[in-house]
């Protein structure tokens, strides 16, 4: 591959294999950056880059941010929830109102489903979809796949175990069509009310229990219980969830020795997982962080023309 | 003019004709950098700009922050409403903590009227006013008066029609005094409690109707009707607002056929405006927000010590 | 001293003597590039600086951030407040977090006293206390001394009286280890449920009266009241406060003509100062703010390698 064709980055359904291992591999090359004692290659100067999140999001936001600056653009930054723009307007008004100030990249966390999709038709500048609703974390998912790749050597063939709330998870959605595209096997274990009707034809296998799941994966990725979506209906008690869902060390040891353990983060210790997992030698959450910053440098780096190596002039 | 001898743009009673002449100017030769593929010029490196927003307003300030980071200033962000700064300390105290940083330009929103005049006399830093209360909003009226020169080749001898809450908008008092100042003819029309009294006496004639004030208007301006400021006393209904003074397409087409149309945004569609009118093709509303981030840009740097065309090299 | 071995600045008692003297020269030097037309310099282009305030600050965040910029560094903003960050996750997580993104100094805020300390066993980055909880403050004392030593010559043998709320006071216990240190001797003055048991055996002397504290003293430092920490415990009202430990210029010079009065800001006027004691030609406040710059400037520059007077090329 030459080029990178892509004008947005929606969703992992619009990305082809190529795209995504490309997308990898010049992630990989810019890691390094982040590792110089000067952090910061002048590939985007006077490139404008809106983060507009109308979702609270320290972390990713955090991630994009730092990944921009890097790359030496301008960024900034509106949260809606604090915005007087939003007020009365529509999102198209807000949208093309920022279009008028010229910007080259806006990424958008929305709290409903294809909000990204529907502002990008409408848009010049490119748009990254980073998380909208229950529906897809594009970003998420790829630097999980680069992380996959590092410790494994390789995608195709492994085996993916997403342990939680797949119901409410734009993690796991966009995680089961990624992995999935690029050839691994995806299991979802979680207690009946949090697995959705039809994930199975998303391509996951739906696991029988805890341990059908984790026995013979390679890696296991717990997700966040995210406390504010769930009711009763979901849900008894966190406590309950823990008993029968959440990863202690020795469970994992028992069900399988070797997988290595995957969370998108924020972590609830001792819900998901208890303290020895997370921070256990075969965790690659901290990893998971260190290359959000790389997929998103080069994620703006590709959708700004640039190809890969190219930047290391 | 060779020089521009302003040290703070608090209002438009203190610009000469030759001042906002040469304003406009230099912001349609600055327009130019924001459709560059590198959107910087070094112009204004090492400066610090503080964007002091005591209201809140994501559009303005991120219109001011994008000018600056064009310019490459260093911007500075204080809002107010979450500030710690200002618990217990006048107003006066927190401009001259920010004083003691040595900015270059404060930029000052602010809820009551005439505070950037008050910490202006104060300060060794260049004070532009972002909109204080009712008072003033002189870089709004600044753009809108660039951008009915593009549209019609000339100030002088245009007619401008403002349709809304006059009573609370500082951008109509600040359009009326510009427009008429550059040699516009400027009328208001409006329910008769959002008049305010003597407002014949800033230069504005007040329409029999609607019709009276759109019919001959080169340019019509719908205010936003801000729901937070309306209590029952100046406004019965949303529905009743929209039903008399409401744009439609139609009626527009009906009273002028010509007339191009404006709004500071943001829009409240279906209240001052339908969608049929803020998208056609007669709208300047986009244009206006383009030319609010040259109009900063412009004011930045003359504000600086620039004179026009020296930042092409 | 040709070199400075701190990674960390959490507090005045792990800072030796030389350590102390050699920051604040680096910080006289560095203080002139705040007064050039161009107050920017490249020394920390490429390092990025995280600044973590759990806390609301406005005055000394803005002051770190523009220390920061005016050395060329990147800077991130999170506030604990508004993050989302920090739900249901720990503070060491949320550190490790920031910790995998790399950043080179994490500027922190936090309420709780050690949160610093606690962090800085876990991280790469170096970690600058600007406030935990009732403990420290190292930033504020430094800038107190360089502007103590500005207008003295000298701090050892100076006098320095610190009148107010010594209890709930991290400036005060600061400034009570760093003045010793370099030689000065402190008094304290305030009611009696406003001194914590003890604070001799920090090196204080606790006055007899407010004229006992003050008669003799080179520099006089008022405290602010944080209303939103007094209960009726402490404090029976702000007017009784005022009439019993306020400093009013006609009482200040009736005990001591030629003190220097300082403060930490923001003022409460009327409370612990009058408006023509903070207004007066012995007032350091605006000196102060001014050094907090150069202060925060010569600490990051300090932990990034530098030396002093090399930034000068």
């Amino acid at each position: 591959m030459n080029h990178f064709h892509q004008k947005h980055i929606l969703d992992m359904t619009s990305l082809s294999v190529d795209e995504i291992d490309y997308i990898i591999k010049t992630a990989t090359t810019l890691k390094e950056i982040s590792e110089r004692p000067i952090k910061k290659v002048p590939t985007l100067r006077g490139k404008s880059i809106v983060h507009f999140f109308h979702e609270p999001s320290t972390r990713t936001r955090t991630s994009f941010e730092i990944a921009a600056k890097r790359m030496s653009a301008d960024t900034f930054s509106i949260s809606a929830s604090t915005s007087s723009m939003t007020k009365g307007e529509t999102l198209l008004d807000t949208v093309n109102t920022l279009q008028a100030m010229n910007p080259d990249i806006i990424v958008m966390r929305h709290s409903a489903s294809g909000a990204p999709h529907f502002v990008s038709r409408h848009l010049e500048a490119s748009v990254i979809n980073a998380g909208d609703g229950m529906h897809a974390h594009p970003t998420q998912c790829l630097l999980d796949l680069m992380t996959a790749r590092e410790a494994l050597g390789k995608i195709k063939g492994l085996k993916l175990a997403i342990i939680g709330d797949i119901f409410h998870s734009r993690v796991a959605r966009s995680n089961i069509i990624g992995f999935t595209k690029m050839g691994a096997s995806v299991t979802v274990a979680a207690p009946l009310t949090m697995i959705p009707e039809g994930i199975d034809r998303m391509g996951a296998r739906v696991a029988k229990s805890l341990e059908d799941a984790i026995s013979d994966a390679d890696i296991i990725m717990a997700l966040r219980i995210q406390k504010e979506r769930q009711s009763n209906f979901f849900f008894p008690t966190e406590r309950e969830y823990a008993k029968f869902f959440g990863l202690t060390y020795h469970r994992l040891k028992e069900m399988n020795s070797n997988a290595y353990v995957m969370h998108p983060g924020p972590i609830n210790r001792g819900v998901e997982l208890t303290s020895d997992v997370a921070d256990c030698s075969e965790s690659l959450i901290m990893k998971q962080v260190t290359n959000g910053v790389a997929i998103r440098m080069a994620l703006l780096y590709l959708l700004m023309g640039g190809t890969r190596n190219a930047h290391s002039n």
